[in-house]
C-alpha cells in the first residue's frame, strides 16, 4: 500500500462521515494536521471537545487555508456556493474531493470554479448509519466499505492514486467507475432504498384506521427495518434526490412497475409467480454476507433480551 | 402472573417458531412433555438430535394423540387440511391455536372443523428472523414482542387466559384484538415491508444496466437492510399474500399513492416538500426504540470489523 500523509486536511462539516474521516485519518496517521468548518457553533464545540480535531473553524476559508487535503463533507446542496466561495484561496496542489452520494451533480456544481493547479476528484464512501452530528462518528465506518472515485479529468494521475492511499488507509475498497454510471448504481442501491423507506413510514403515519400506537407496538414484524433509514439526515436526503433526479426516477419507474406485477399477483391468487419472486431473493443476501457487506447474524445481530448487550469498543 | 402448565404440548411444524416455542416451553417448564409433528425426516431428525422436543412424528395425528395444547406453526395454507384431518381426534378441552401472520383467514380455514369441546384461540406472535428452520429458533425470540390473539367464539375466557398466560410466561406481552382488525395492522406493519423488501431486490437482480455484482458491492447504501427480510420463508409468505389479500391491497394502494407523490416531488425539485416528508419519520423510531421494539444502537447494531464479535449466548 501507496504511504500517504497530507500535511492539513480540511474538512468543510463534520458531521457522521466528516468526524468520522477525522478519527480514522487521525488513527492512522493520515496528515500532519487536521481542522474542519463547521456552521454551527455547537458542532464546532463537539469537534474540539472530541479532540477530532485540531482546530474548528466557522468560515470554511479559514480552514482550507494551507491545505493540501480539502473533503466536502456537507450536504450536496451546498457544494457549488462553497466551491466558489473557496476557489480563490485554494493552494496549488491540492487536492480537493468530496463525499456527496450523487456524482454527474457534484461535477457540475464544483467543476467549473475550480482553477489550475487544484486536482479535483470526486469521491462517494459507501458507508453511513442512520445518526448524524460530529459525536455520531467513529474510526472504523469505512473498513470493507467502497469507496467510489470518479475522476473527471480536473486532476493527475498521481492525485487519484494519492487520494485511493488515504481512503485505503482507512479501510475502504476503492473502485473507479464514471460519474454517469455512479449515479445509476446508487440509484438502486441506496437512493431508492430510503426513499421507499421514508415513504411507507409516512404512509403508516398517516393511516387512519390503524393507531400510530399499534404501528409502533407491532412494527417488529418487518416495519422497523424500514425505519433505520428512514431517520437519516433529511437535508441530505433531500439534496440527494434534487440533484440525481433522472436516475432516481428511472429506477423508481422499474421498482413500480415490478410492484405492479406483484399487486396483479396477488389480486389473481397467483401463488406459483409470488412464490417463484420470492425465491430468488435469499440468494442475493447470501452473496452480500459473502462480500463482507453484511452481517451473517439472523436479525442484524440485534441483541435479544435476555443476552447480554455487547459494549462497542 | 398465572402459573400454567400443559400435559403435552403438540407444535404442528417444528421450524423457526415452532422450535422457539419448543425450547422457551422447555426452559420455563410450561409443558410436561413437547412433542412434534414434521413432514421432512430432516426437521425430525434435527428437533431430536437438539433435545428441544421428547418425540417428533411423522404423522400430525400422533402427535395431537393426548394433546391438551395443539399449535400450528406450519405455513397458513396447510392449515385447512390439517384441521379437517385432526379434529376426530383431538381431545375434550384441549387448546388448539396457531402462529400464523393472518387470522381471518385462519378462522374460516380451522374454525368451521373444530368440534365441541375444542377450545379454538387463533394467535400471533410478532416476532421472528428472516432464518427458517429447527436449529434457526431460539428461546428469547418472544421477549418482549407482543403476542395477538384473536379470539372467535369458539373458546372459553378459562382458556383464553391460560393461553396468554402460556405466552406471558415466554417473555410475550399480549393483546388481544378482532381479526379483521389485525390483518389490516398487520398488512401495513408486516406484510407490506416484506412486499416492498422482495420486489426492491427482484428489480435490482433484473437490471441490465447495472451488474448483480456491483449491487452486491455498494449494498451497504441502504439495499443489503432489504435483504434480510427479502430472505424469509418463501412458502409462508406466499401463503400470507394469498391469505390476506383485502388488506394488502388496501394498504398497497396507499403506499403507491404517497409513492407517486414524492416522485412528483422530485420531478418538480419541490425541495420543502422533500424536506418536510423526510423529516417527519425520525420521530417514530425513536417511539419505537422507547418503546423496547427496536435496538438503540446505530446500525441495529451491526459490528464493524475492528470490533471484537460478540458471541451470542
Amino acid at each position: 500500500m501507496t504511504e500517504v500523509k497530507f500535511k492539513r486536511l480540511a474538512l468543510i462539516g463534520i458531521g457522521l462521515i466528516g468526524s468520522s474521516i477525522a478519527r480514522s485519518a487521525r488513527q492512522h496517521s493520515l496528515a500532519d494536521e487536521i481542522v474542519c468548518a463547521a456552521r454551527t457553533a455547537d458542532s464546532r464545540r463537539v469537534a474540539k471537545e472530541l479532540g477530532i480535531v485540531d482546530e474548528a473553524y466557522d468560515s470554511p476559508i479559514e480552514a482550507v487555508k494551507g491545505a493540501d487535503l480539502v473533503i466536502f463533507c456537507t450536504p450536496l446542496g451546498t457544494y457549488g456556493k462553497l466551491a466558489e466561495q473557496l476557489a480563490p484561496v485554494l493552494e496549488k496542489g491540492v487536492i480537493l474531493t468530496d463525499v456527496g452520494s450523487v456524482k454527474s451533480a457534484v461535477i457540475e456544481a464544483i467543476g467549473p470554479h475550480m482553477p489550475e493547479g487544484v486536482d479535483f476528484i470526486p469521491g462517494h464512501p459507501v458507508a453511513g448509519t442512520e445518526k448524524s452530528g460530529p459525536a455520531a462518528g467513529f474510526a472504523e465506518l469505512f473498513i470493507d466499505r467502497w469507496l467510489i472515485l470518479t475522476p473527471c479529468g480536473q486532476s493527475s494521475d498521481a492525485a487519484v492514486e494519492k487520494l485511493t492511499a488515504f481512503w485505503a488507509a482507512m479501510g475502504s475498497k476503492v473502485e473507479i467507475m464514471d460519474a454517469e454510471h455512479h449515479d445509476l448504481v446508487l440509484a438502486i442501491t441506496s437512493h431508492i432504498p430510503h426513499l421507499i423507506a421514508y415513504n411507507i413510514v409516512g404512509t403508516a403515519d398517516d393511516l387512519e384506521d390503524v393507531t400510530q400506537s399499534e404501528v409502533i407496538k407491532y412494527s417488529a414484524g418487518g416495519f422497523r427495518d424500514f425505519t433505520r433509514i428512514a431517520a437519516s439526515d433529511p437535508t441530505m436526503w433531500r439534496d440527494v434526490f434534487l440533484n440525481n433526479k433522472e436516475a432516481v426516477l428511472e429506477m423508481l419507474g422499474r421498482f413500480t412497475e415490478d410492484l405492479t406485477a406483484l399487486q396483479r399477483a396477488i389480486r389473481r391468487e397467483d401463488g406459483e409467480t409470488l412464490f417463484n419472486i420470492f425465491s430468488r431473493t435469499r440468494a442475493i443476501r447470501r452473496q452480500i454476507i459473502d462480500a463482507g457487506q453484511e452481517t451473517p447474524e439472523p436479525d442484524f445481530g440485534r441483541v435479544h433480551k435476555s443476552e447480554e448487550t455487547p459494549k462497542k469498543s
